[in-house]
């Protein structure tokens, strides 16, 4: 998000035909609650695809990019790997810090320390656990890594992202108590 | 949660093949982020069986329904009725309110209004967003129903869901810096 150091989601384990919707939902989620970009594997060029259309339409900035290697792109990042796991550390004991070093003058020139968040769709090999700078629970319970990255997101942007601008959107939503109305810009 | 009002999440749309998986992540979201229960179509009867599986494993209470009548269900409902749509009004503005209403003394045993939250998943029929008490949008972006209804739970509970204990859990995850670990309980 403008004026914070970048973050960006890689999805990791994504499996062609079953995980479709939920790679999707992955990028739109990262896309629509402040991250900079998302990194998709080359399997999933489609979903990339899917995604950059809606940045196309509704605004960005926003970068959607593609690894046939998802693992050597987590082993070789210079940001902080932050990979969201519910075997991790609970997230509201460990954000206020990871928070502070994403915000704080540091050796980034955007001020802060860069991330890398990592959410899986099928089993995690170990080495993104020890790879991992920081893994961390939202919940100690199966759920979604959607849900998960969204909360992430949320807490780490301390909501300022849900008043964020869109750059070079070609339609908006007005928001209604009742009923859609979008409008084009 | 408990010594709240009551709070179920009905999941509206599911197309059958189509929406498994998301329809998963609906249910196991809304009870590892603090809700009460998930209502789905009786077409999803098989991702019914998957959360309440989860629930025995993990712990509860978490009660799953079905409904062959999801519409009907909605218009019948005695709770308020939280519509989440990219359309609706921004939840920064509106939950304050909202989540005063769900705690405060009211006419409810459990001291504050109860909620039913609907999230789509193809197409929501015009009808729900008249019947709709609040519609709420976690950003006016196109994204998720699954990422709404994180930040939606997360935010309405205060992330006090997050410390919440699990009743007759035969299972539990110990947190972790590095690796997994689950013990039977």
């Amino acid at each position: 998000m403008d004026g914070l150091a970048p973050v960006r989601v890689l999805r990791i384990g994504h499996r062609p035909g079953r995980d479709e919707r939920t790679t999707t939902h992955v990028g739109l989620t990262a896309r629509a609650l402040g991250a900079d970009g998302v990194v998709l594997a080359g399997s999933a060029a489609d979903r990339a695809e899917t995604i950059a259309s809606v940045t196309d339409r509704f605004g960005g900035p926003f970068a959607v990019e593609t690894t046939d290697d998802p693992l050597a792109y987590i082993a070789d990042a210079d940001e902080a790997v932050v990979h969201l796991t519910m075997y991790g550390l609970p997230i509201q004991d460990r954000l206020p810090q990871l928070r502070d070093r994403h915000r704080s003058d540091g050796d980034s020139s955007d001020g802060g320390q860069s991330l890398l968040v990592v959410v899986g769709a099928s089993k995690v090999p170990f080495e993104v656990y020890e790879r991992a700078d920081w893994n961390l629970a939202v919940t100690n319970q199966p759920h979604s890594e959607i849900a998960a990255l969204a909360v992430f997101l949320d807490r780490l942007y301390r909501g300022e992202e849900l008043d964020r601008e869109w750059v070079d959107a070609d339609r908006a939503v007005v928001p209604r108590a009742t009923g859609k109305r979008v409008e084009d810009r």
